[in-house]
C-alpha cells in the first residue's frame, strides 16, 4: 500500500472522520512546506513525552520544566480546598474552568460507565479517585460536585462514583450533583417534560 | 386570480409555511374526498365561536355547553391556589400542563415583549394580569412563578412583569423564575459557560 | 373533544405536519381577524367546485367561466404540437413550464408507481393517457418525454409509462426521458458514480 | 506554550477542523499507544519524499521504488490515447476513476480559478498542461474533456483553461464539458430551473 493510502488510513482513526475527510488530511499535508509537516511530524512524536497526568486530578499537563508532578490547577493553593469536581474528561474540566465560575479542585474520570460495564474499575480512575478523596478530606474537603453528563451514561456514572465515595471510611462530604433546569436560549415550547420538572423545582 | 393560487396565498400566511408547502397544501384538499373539506372548512369557520377566552387564566378554551367562563383548570377548586404561573403562550401552559408537576393556577399573557417595545401593555395582557393576581392574592396566593423563555426576549418579559406585579397595591407575593442548569441530554462538552455556571449555583 | 383539538387532528393529515405544527395552525386561526377565517373556510368549502381536471392534461385548473374544459395550457393552440410531455404531479408541470425552456403539450399521471404496485392502473391514470397520446398522434406528435423523478420510482413508473405507450395500435413516436447529469451547484468531490457516468456519457 | 496547545493549534489549520475538534485529535493523541502516534509521526515526516507529482497529469503518487515519473494511469499504454481529462483536484480524478466508466487519460490543474484571479498561471498549472497536450495531440488526442465543478468558479476555470487549449498552436483537439441534468435521486418537484432546462436539452 502507497504511503498516502497509510496515512489516509491512519487519519481515519481520528475521532469523528471519515474517509473523504482523512483524504483531504492526506492532500493538505502534501500542499504544505516541509516545515509545517516537520513540527506537526515533531510534535506528534513527542506529546506524550512532553505531557503526564497529573498526580492529583489526572488530567494531561505539560512538564514544563517542572519537578512537580502536580499541574497548575491542583499546585495553586489559593483555590478552595473545602470542595472537589469530578468530571469525565479533560475537555470537561476546561469548560468549567474557561467559566470562571469555580474556584475549587478537580479529578478527572477518564471517562464514562456504560450501563452494562462489568469492570468498572477499567474504565474510570477509581483507584485514584479513593486517594485524591483520601488526601483532601484530610486538608478540609467538605464537598464533592458530581459534575457529570447529562444523559443516561452520565447519570450512570454518577450513581456508580457516588457509590465509591460513600464507601470511603469515615467519609461525610456531601455529594452534589449539577442542577438541571432551562439551559441558556431553550424555549418553553420545545422543551421535554423532565427539563420542565427540574427547571420548576429549581425556581429561584 | 383562481381558487388554487387563493388558496395557496392564503395558506402562505400560516407560521412556518413556505410557497412550496402551501402550494402542496392546496393540492392536498383538492384531492380530499367532500367530507374532509367540509369538515375543515366548518371548523375554521366556527372555531372562534366555539372557543373563547378564559376570564381567569385568559388562555383559550373551548365552550362546552357550559355556562361558565372558566377553563377546566381555572374552575377546578381542588388545585393549590398557594401559586400561579405566567406564561407567554397557551402552548407554554400545556407543555408544563403534560409535564405533571405543577398543580397550581396559570395565566397567559399572549405573547413575548421585544426588547424595544414602546407600547407593552399592547403587547402582552397586563390589565388581566392586574386584575388576577388582586382576585388570587385574597384567595390565598404566596408565589408568582415566570415561565419564561430562557433567551433575552423571555428574561426581558420576565423583568418587566416582574415590575408590573411589584407595582400593585400590597402585593406581597414571592415572584420566583424557572431554575436554570443542564437540561435533559446535555454534554458537559458542548455547554455554554453561562448555563455551566447556572448548573454549578444550582447543585443538589 | 373539544374544537381545537378537532381543529389540530384534521391539520395533522395534512402532508408533513406534525402535531406541534397542526397545534400552532389552531392557535393561529384563533388570533385572526374573522375575515381571514371566513375567507379561508369559504376557499376550502368551494375549491373543489372551481376547479375540475383539465379534460387534456388532466392537471386541476380553475373553471374561469369558461366553457372550455381545456386548461390554458391545453387550450393555447400555438404551443409545439410535436412534443407531449408527461410528469407525475400537477407541481412537476408548474417547475417545467416556469424553467421557460419548453413549448409543448403536457400529461399528468397523478402519481408515481411504487415498485411491486399490483394495480397500476389505479395509482396512475393510463386511460386517460392513451385517450390523449391517440388524440395528438392524430395532430402531429412525434415525441413524448417521460419526465419524472431520478429515482427508483419515477424509473420504474417511466418504464411502465413507456410500456403503455408502446403498446398502442400504430404508435411509432419517439419515447425519451429527461437528460441525467451534474446538477447546477455540483462538485465532483462530493457526486455519485451514477451521476458522475451520465455526466461524461452526455459531455457536450 | 505548552505542547498539547501547540498541537491543538497545528491541527486548526487542518482543512474543516474547528477549535473542539483540534482539541478532540490531541487528546486523542495522548491516549494511543505509541506505536500509533510513532507510525503517524514518522508517515507526517516523509509522505513528501514518497510522494511526487506525475510528470505527465501532476497528481500525487507514490514512488514505489519505481523509476518511472509517470503514475500508475499515466504509464499504463493500454488505456484510451485519444481522450484527456483535465481536473481541478486529485480528488475529483479519483472520483472520476472509480467510477469505472472513463479509460483516458486525466491533467489535474491543483485548483479552480476564483472569478477575479488576476494571476491564473498561480493558481492553476497551465504551463504543465500546454506540454502535456502537446505531448498528447502528438499521441492521437482528440478530444479534451473539462471535468470541472458545476457551479461558477468551476465554469469559470472551464472557460479559461478552453481558452489556454485553443490558443495553442495548430490544436485541433474538440473540447466538452460533463454533462449537465438530473443527478441520481433528484425529484422534479425540488430541482431548479437551470438544471430542469440542462435536462430536457439532453433528453435522450
Amino acid at each position: 500500500m502507497d504511503s498516502i493510502q497509510k496515512l489516509v488510513d491512519t487519519f481515519r482513526r481520528f475521532p469523528g472522520i471519515g474517509p473523504r475527510q482523512a483524504r483531504r488530511f492526506a492532500y493538505f499535508l502534501l500542499t504544505r512546506d516541509d516545515s509545517y509537516n516537520a513540527t506537526l511530524s515533531k510534535l506528534i512524536a513527542e506529546v506524550k513525552k512532553d505531557v503526564r497526568k497529573c498526580s492529583d486530578c489526572q488530567r494531561f499537563t505539560s512538564i514544563n520544566n517542572s519537578k512537580s508532578t502536580l499541574c497548575d490547577i491542583c499546585s495553586d493553593s489559593s483555590r478552595d480546598r473545602t470542595v472537589l469536581t469530578i468530571v469525565g474528561a479533560d475537555t470537561d474540566l476546561e469548560s468549567i474552568e474557561k467559566s470562571g465560575f469555580y474556584k475549587g479542585y478537580y479529578f478527572v474520570l477518564g471517562g464514562n460507565l456504560p450501563i452494562l460495564e462489568p469492570e468498572p474499575e477499567k474504565k474510570i480512575r477509581v483507584k485514584e479517585l479513593r486517594s485524591l478523596i483520601e488526601k483532601k478530606a484530610k486538608a478540609g474537603l467538605t464537598e464533592i460536585i458530581l459534575a457529570l453528563n447529562a444523559n443516561t451514561e452520565g447519570e450512570h456514572t454518577a450513581d456508580y462514583v457516588a457509590g465509591v465515595i460513600r464507601g470511603l471510611h469515615g467519609s461525610n462530604v456531601k455529594i452534589t450533583r449539577l442542577g438541571r433546569g432551562l439551559s441558556t436560549g431553550t424555549e418553553l415550547e420545545y422543551v421535554d417534560g423532565d427539563t420542565l420538572k427540574n427547571a420548576l423545582r429549581h425556581r429561584e
